[in-house]
């Protein structure tokens, strides 16, 4: 996926994702390739859903990791939230992968991107 | 910094600041250290603003990171963005840290956490 999200038209909702992974258990090497093709999955998933604008997502090497969704509206949102797949990949989530996370939803109400001019 | 802000009360507002570093030059080899120092002098910065809620951030290995900051209203992130040592971080990453950035302001209207009752 591009890691920059396009500037979506305004106002647009953001899902701000906050994240800790279990550390990674020896005894299930195949943990990681199988969260990692589940994430790519439900990204894929998530941009042909309908008001999807765009996701930007970053992790630290510690497994703290930030993930942004950008929708057109909270109807899309609950939408998104409520899709079978993604409920199955939430599930595993809760059970399997994180430690803990945060997750808020926010109405973005101005953007602005750089740096420019210099 | 903990890595998670506490769930603030609701709503209050979130800067999402999305950035890609240039890669590190090798003439600069205190470059990343610079940068390091600067990063953490704001957050203990911002943590002393009126207003301030929490902060949380990520960078992944190829240099693309987001950081959250959590705010009690508008106001208060005004006064952060002008605020003279932050106004000079801000000018040295335009000019020497950030490739690219996206800043976007979002009023926070929901939030969750888990996981819960496993």
């Amino acid at each position: 996926m591009a890691p920059f999200a396009a500037t979506p038209e305004l106002p647009c909702f953001a899902v701000i994702f906050t994240s800790r992974r279990h550390p990674e258990s020896p005894s299930a090497p195949d943990s990681e390739s199988s969260y990692d093709r589940t994430a790519q999955r439900m990204v894929d998933l998530a941009s042909s859903m309908p008001g999807y604008l765009g996701i930007e997502s970053a992790r630290s090497p510690d497994g703290f990791g930030i993930t942004v969704s950008y929708w057109s509206s909270e109807a899309a949102i609950a939408a998104w939230k409520s899709q079978l797949d993604h409920h199955a990949a939430q599930a595993r989530g809760k059970s399997e992968w994180y430690e803990h996370y945060e997750l808020r939803i926010a109405k973005v109400v101005r953007a602005y991107s750089g740096p420019e001019g210099r």
